[in-house]
């Protein structure tokens, strides 16, 4: 595949995939949720280590109207709100596996520990 | 893998490729270059759609940085400058993969068409 050199039918797939998980966080958030259960928002937080609330809020608005996510609001006093991952979200399972097989590897490479 | 829901140990190299490979270029220009030959400057700009030749120059040092390229100067006149990939790129073959089909089903699911 890699060595198609650029053919642009596959480069514009690879586009996507990329605007759609765009920045250092998205992937992130998904993996945090990857387990496959609702998460509040404080939860989340806490799981994806240095993001603040105003960019944790605004990525998790991205996922959702990208279809990676599920946003629910339960009538409770006060409301509750809980995220889970989508089935399309958990579609990406193996690009993480890839990713985090790489980032191994990459750690080796260039960082040297 | 992804059932691990944000694993510290795994969110880490998950977090370091997502570093060396931050924003929406990096992965594209891997791509263009992908099929291992040196390219000049000006062939990667034509293949990669929309870069800009300011951000391309960035992104290029950055690859570089992380040993992702290689930089090779020829004493010509005018000295010419051309890139490769270094066999530590060529190892995101199958991250390339995966978000290349990801980013087909994305479409589908998403932007529908």
């Amino acid at each position: 595949m890699l060595a198609k050199g650029g053919c642009p039918k596959t480069m514009l797939s690879i586009s996507d995939a990329l605007q759609a998980l765009e920045g250092k966080w998205k992937l992130l958030i998904l993996f945090a949720l990857s387990d496959g259960g609702p998460k509040r928002f404080k939860a989340i937080a806490r799981t994806v280590n240095g993001i603040t609330d105003k960019t944790l809020s605004r990525e998790l608005k991205s996922l959702e109207a990208n279809k990676l996510i599920k946003r629910e609001v339960y009538d409770t006093f006060p409301p509750a709100v809980e995220y889970t991952i989508t089935p399309h979200g958990l579609s990406l399972e193996k690009v993480l596996d890839e990713l985090h097989f790489w980032g191994l590897s990459h750690r080796q490479e260039v960082i040297g520990k």
